[in-house]
């Protein structure tokens, strides 16, 4: 509710065209829908420019099929993150036509195909094992309607795989870079481009790796300067924030 | 050098028009000035889409203004952050116009003034102790050719003030939020709009803040899906990408 | 035992009304009961105002349930948390009346009902997957003998849900706050009001949320100034001293 | 402003009493001050209680003394913390009845002195270098009304100098505990009484204490339940929350 | 080697008693035995004062058994800790009237029965949970032939179940003092006697303790003097070095 | 492809012996092989001496041997470390020669029997638990080609097992450093020789080792200045090191 | 006040000898001076076997004269630890003999000099910036009674410098190791002797050595048994506890 | 003394050209000269290489000369590390030909000018803040003998400079890698070559790199085989292992 809104309905209250015990519920309605375990936010996608997202972690099956079909009310797509099969088998019986990515362990559903956007989102991987979060990151962004290309397995330790890429690197608009150890791959991309890096430290590693605490402290201290970064593992964070990124003004 | 510059140079090569040794000198020859203390990275601005930034912390006032004016032989603006003003004087030697932000701790220059594009990026700062770092964005924002707006000390105790601002924050393209404490404002600003927020946490607080990593850890664990972080009291990153971000294809 | 006490046994020494010995007797009688494995502290009623709390993680059922009886035999209440559904079967046995919060994981047991005092506590938690930490709070007040109420799922990535339920939040007497992530709730109601804020950081979350300790430091370093934090979570004491501050006069 | 003064508001429009126009303001006006640097919190004592309070450190003399009178406008008492002479020195020029605690460090004002309620808060500490702490709760205390106890010195390795006053600590309506190193006194005491006891870590001792996170961590894992924590050497936060738990109905 | 068994040696060169060869052999030779998977130190019991002892953990049964054999070709008596069952079964075979300690999780062996010497090892431990430790410092004291007391359950939340058996515990020559959670009883006991403490801390807790972090950095900084501190559960060390410093000249 | 290469090519290009085109693909061809899952780098064995190293953890059975046969098509010997049973019954079906070596957990393969070179590296490692990861490194330093001699169980508790073998431990080339607790050994070792030692924390401990933090900054803290430290456990790291180090010029 | 004490009290109350009020006052009598600032411990010496100690750093020189005095009117010796010339300076005003260890930074003062006792205690250090805190621990031993030797700068990288030392070593009934960096000597001379060893991390080093928690946890995860630590430069406490040790039965 | 030694010293006692107790004080002299303050390891030549190194930081100007002194008696070199102005105009009074290294902040000296040997270590720094501990890496390996190369300034947010140097960088024989903030460039530099890379972490940075924390946890995760690492900032380290590793046999 803007100022306008707000005005418009004042108008409303004076002309009579609304009575005052309208208005005090309009101005007091909550923007979600409890379901006993969850508050969903039916506000979001006006607000935020996308529904409510399901982070299936921690969550039963049933719970995870019941917030879907809440969402999918006042939402025409979905987007589930961490979703195991056994959720996503809960999903597909109230959504038949849900699809599961399973690298990346998500659920989507569109009532209606989008088409993607012109300019693409790249998601850049170091190794084999940061592939589920890329993917995490390239399903997400897709889902909100981008055109992602993907570039796997390019660590720095043999530069010249990144050094042959280079012209499609520089092509993209917004670069997603996922890599555990010592994430060193956020700077050697930031540093060949013009356009924002967002980086995702993973928890691949072993040792002094600690989990993803040493790629994502290097990413944070990037020595390139248009690199931003996301919490550990989060895929899906990295793939929200380039689709905003991503987007033009008419799809605001 | 693209795949078309090398086409381009090859047919040369082969056509005679340019010497075997011309060739190996050009795809041999360095992209930077070598100043002895210093490797300029004159390609920069072509590459990165601005020209080199000098961190002013830790080299002197005459390492500051040397480097200062080897950046600006290749390019039409500077930007030295972390500067203090012995350093402002030994670069406003060299060129007079030369501009001191106290506050942000920054010097610009520019050869021609800019103007700035049509969207907005809005800074956001927590309490009055952040507003150095904030400052530090809106003026790494600007010399980058940014329309910044500000709004300062709107910290989360007292929600009001940022609910009573919320048509200026929804109608920002993009968002720097500089917090430190608890840092809750970045999710909290974050859930308001639909566009990219970049955090910043700062060394603000004391105790169990520990010189910026409470506000850090929160900024990365934030609720919201649209933020990304940049290193503690990183104002210059924040207000970097949130240019990358702003850019209109004509800027490119 | 106090000096009024002390000076009663002493006068009863002197006039011979009690045996020297007795009055040594007295005076190092241990006010405990030992148990084998435990010395179960049955002054802790009289000293604590509540009886002891049987802590079930690392215990048998059986050690569970031989606790409780030896509590009974000095209290009328009984509370044991960290319980999991055999120790409560093994609870029942000697107490067929105990209650299983199932979600709490908690037991309770009361040899009379209480009626809840006039005030109210409020439990805040901020996503799904911390209701069970809140209602550990929830129980805990309860058997207590305070009037809970509890407002889930309002998370600060959507403000609006707090500030729709501005008036209940205002209402309480005391508030705990339950949230993990970057733990800004507590901030955000802590500034909403004039009373107490007790903030329960939990392990919900993933990646650099560490298993709690994000939320915790946010929390200590909360800008809002009536917050004081307990341990990760650590539901029950939040409702334990929530119940302290709760009580009048009366009630001691 | 709640459902009654929307009520209220909305009645005046319909009834033309109040124009749509003001209405519009009255929703929208912003409930704080803009003083350049700072945005004065002046709904602050309506929602919390008290009024905002002034932390110190980091600001100019000249800013605090802007900001002292500025909060003045709105309400009868002044606290700033974290104040050296010089700031009290500027803040005397212009409230010249302005008193300064100097073990303390704090500022305090009031326009009428207030009468101390009839329960005490007692303040506790255990070494003579936890006492700049432990006064620092006291003060604030103080000027929110209350009536406070002080038992200094009183550390677990003696631990007969707490025995001796046990009668004094359970007296206490609320209790906050002051100690650095192992921060064990918060333990002892929260096992001896029935009422909410406040534990603040000080940065007080060397090698392993790590600057107060050593008490922090203990004082959270208190294997007593009545203690929360505040951040490290908050006496100003334990003083606030002791004084919210001591307000009985009237102050409110 | 000492410089008489030197010149014993030198003397019998000279003389031809032993040959030059010899002689290198004697100053090189291993004081150990090698058994393929580990060098059993034959000498330490000379040495050190007690045969080496068997860390059972991540060693197979067979591995358990074979390094207990090996041991008491040289040593009369046997403990390894950190075993389990499995391990137990396993020496039992090879040494049938070996003794196991299943609280405790350690294994003992003596060829003769050994008189306790006459001061006193106290064991005290803050918690049920506490138990396994504090069994493993005592059963190490016992094998080493010291007279061990225990005092269990005693933490410091009800603090007159220790002054309570401040008699027993002012009587103990050496005392170990196992805590868990803030680990303060190690300070209260410390601060009640004029014998060393030895301050075990535990695992035992959740959240802030973070596997006994907290309760060892609480005892490494304890405000009692005569407290050192062994590694988190390590109730072997505490029990080794108690009975070093229990010992009387005689027993050297 | 290095200025020779370069100019050679060029020339090519000049005299027509090579096209335009082709010299566009040899300038653009990536010198790695696209595996679907992975990128084996087939240049690594001309720019680094060795072919790329198959870290087995989080693959399938069925890619370590997908990646082992494409690593054999450019390459004559092939090493997979963290490689289970599993792993090595899915190579051996590809591979029938492969090696798999229990306690290092890796497997081997060569075309040809290698002759190790006359220098020796020795691995010293502290206690039985160390072996793994000592293993891991003896059998990196085989396959890469060189002699390697190995001293187990030797830790600083018993310091003439030490001292016993200086001859040994001196006539070594290169040192590799297997400890884990507090890793002292590197310390010792490196005291006593003139040649490099690579010190491998490892995970091996208990309670404040945690881990492999312990032995990780106790190596890099060595007092004696020959010490470089890898990652912990990483013996395959401490192995190839080694083996860089040991070859003499004729093996580059 | 122990049971003797007790029983004589009541005896002499039931015959009239003792009044109840006077029996009443010595059963509540504070076993401490209060001196404003501080609750001098007038018990300890009786309690702990040695009066309080001045822990001088934080405390003005006026203070720690004030203390010093009021601790020798119940004590026989004076020990001010990290005590400045400036504290000396003022102490010796008040006690002219009182004697200054520049080294140590401690005051020391003797009403009549004591016999140290027949064995000794050996101070180790690693390193020449150790010194200071071996000295603080070499003057608490001393001014408690003590004969005390030192062996300085035998850090382990010359593992001979130990070697050659043996035999005093061994010598000694209680050994202190005082090192900083990796922290290894304490193992190394852990594993030589059959008698305690009191390890004192210090805050020598940069680096990852982190203010001497690298030492410090080395030293928890010793190899060697015997091996209990104090707070990082505690040289007053590792030469209380050693004096405690070496304490015979006549000295209690 | 190694076993040839000892056979030869054995002979001349069994033909009598040795009496016993020569021989018995040969073995038992120590290898060291005692000063004071410090035990000069005159051995250490014999047996690593170079004689001892003095750290001169926490030492006096006298303290530094007076080692430079008597290291020289058993020595042909010396070098001082940490030493700054003020220690060399000490050690200049009594060696007036040493030399001072300013931004390296060493001094050496050397009897007679050494000839570097044939092949050359690389020294690679990653920013102008990061050159003072290159350049102590140097100079430690200069005055060990060695021709050494350095590369300056080649970060890898700009890939190209280091690309273009990629000849100089395959040539070198040892590579040290120096760099702060993120530490990407081991990594890099590492993949780009078939020797070994000791990689060095600076302080260098703000923030989130924690005083070198960072490129250290990065460094030890490179993903590139051949990196091993020293102590943060330890150019010397980095210095004296590059020069183990670059002897040639005849150096030994």
């Amino acid at each position: 509710m803007n100022a306008k809104h707000l005005r418009k309905l004042l108008d409303d209250v004076k002309s009579g065209k609304t009575s005052v015990a309208d208005a005090v519920g309009a101005l007091k309605a909550p923007p979600y829908q409890d379901v006993s375990f969850a508050r969903v936010d039916s506000h979001r996608d006006l607000r935020c420019g996308f529904p409510e997202v399901i982070f299936g972690q921690g969550k039963t099956p049933v719970q995870v099929a019941r917030i879907a079909k809440e969402i999918l009310k006042h939402a025409d797509k979905l987007l589930a993150t961490r979703a195991d099969r056994a959720a996503y088998t809960a999903v597909k019986k109230v959504l038949p036509k849900a699809k599961y990515h399973k690298v990346a362990r998500a659920i989507t559903y569109e009532k209606a195909p989008s088409k993607p956007s012109g300019k693409a989102i790249l998601v850049v991987s170091a190794g084999t094992s940061d592939i589920p979060v890329a993917e995490e990151a390239r399903v997400t962004a897709e889902i909100m309607g981008n055109k992602v290309e993907t570039l796997f397995d390019v660590g720095v330790a043999g530069i010249h795989r990144l050094i042959n890429n280079s012209p499609g690197i520089q092509a993209a608009n917004v670069l997603i870079v996922v890599a555990g150890m010592e994430g060193a791959l956020a700077s050697v991309v930031g540093g060949m481009v013009a356009r924002p890096v967002i980086a995702v430290p993973t928890s691949v590693g072993y040792g002094a790796a600690f989990g993803g605490i040493t790629p994502l402290l290097a990413m944070l201290n990037s020595c390139a300067a248009g690199v931003t970064v996301v919490n550990i593992d989060n895929g899906f964070g990295a793939g929200y924030v380039a689709s905003l990124i991503n987007r033009t003004d008419e799809d605001r």
